[in-house]
């Protein structure tokens, strides 16, 4: 199924690495490395060259045939097409171990997000800090997104209470969940789901490694 | 570049789409249902049929024409390939938020992989109970490396000790680095890394808020 409220025709695998070449050209922005070659940016990042060319080419590309890419260019061009520029705000649902990571950590600030808060029940964690936040009781969640407007919820809520807050936040008007219970989510086609899936980066882990310890069998095609 | 230790020539976009398979059979095996054609598959997981088709080519297909898949037998051979079965232990190293969040999590349990036990450096953390577990001291690292000699380490530490930690991780003989730390790391070749980044995720979510707030201003090709 296609998401038909996107304008813009380019798959969604193209989208999932678009983050990675940001980071990789805000690197060598921030050494003074103005241009790089499709070649050159293919070995740092350990895929293609043509891989390379194909994905930027789906934005019209930003290379010049014999010069490279123009990497402060290349890196605010991407930057557009993410939303970078947006100041998109953003809440977090549950203050365990895992919104308790996301709002100390530097993900949220390191790609232009401003969080603004965080939520738990819990009478136990409600008040209490995290970082330079203070836990609000999710019984203000409702009066604060009328007021604040915040775009984005990192959904970090046991499991069981995935589905209900879900729907609750995009009741409230969220526009991108982050979801973090474990659960596949999808709630309202107005509302952008990324669902984050620790394990199965997990899985990728334990069949890299269970593939170098077989034998070296087959070396044909 | 391509990995030369691996002995099968499959690519690491279809290895990466595999847990969510597994993920979606494991469902599927718990309701009972024995069988599904590849058409419903792709509806459930929102892909295409020959999506699905492709992929499960690569193991030499696990379906019969006009018959769909066996569920149970598709979900265990995913799971053989994955190396579910292999019983992996793991650690983890860094008991701050992050490293919590995975010790209290299901993220290992649910993946098959048995976690033994939490580090870390900070005098006020060690002998602290998370979860299960009570964090040892990093200085215990090494012995309890050689001692029980565990597949897996989570990486969890600051991103500042994130490449030594590595290092030390690759010389004690851990075979999977599972790494947290926001930093792109490389280590040893015998060592496998799957490096998490959480913010790309974030970033991809910004894109497709970002581009369903667009006019719809064109609709050709």
């Amino acid at each position: 199924m296609q998401n038909k409220n996107t304008t813009t025709p380019v798959s969604k695998a193209v989208i999932a690495r678009l983050p990675r070449y940001y980071r990789y050209l805000r690197e060598l922005f921030s050494q003074d490395i103005l241009r790089i070659s499709s070649g050159e940016l293919a070995r740092l990042m350990n895929v293609t060259a043509s891989q390379i060319r194909q994905d930027l080419n789906c934005f019209g590309g930003f290379g010049q045939q014999g010069y490279g890419y123009n990497v402060k260019n290349l890196y605010k061009a991407i930057g557009d097409i993410l939303g970078v520029g947006e100041s998109y705000t953003a809440i977090i649902v549950g203050a365990g171990n895992m919104g308790r990571a996301l709002a100390t950590g530097t993900t949220f600030v390191g790609r232009g997000v401003h969080l603004k808060g965080i939520f738990d029940s819990d009478p136990d964690v409600i008040g209490t800090e995290v970082g330079e936040y203070t836990v609000l009781p999710m019984d203000k969640l409702a009066d604060y997104c009328r007021e604040w407007k915040p775009t984005i919820a990192a959904l970090a809520v046991p499991r069981g209470a995935s589905r209900r807050t879900a729907e609750q936040l995009s009741l409230l008007g969220i526009k991108g969940i982050w979801n973090f219970t474990g659960e596949e989510l999808s709630v309202d086609e107005s509302v952008s789901v990324e669902n984050v899936h620790l394990g199965d980066l997990l899985m990728t882990l334990c069949y890299e490694i269970h593939a170098k310890e077989q034998p070296d069998e087959e070396t044909e095609d």
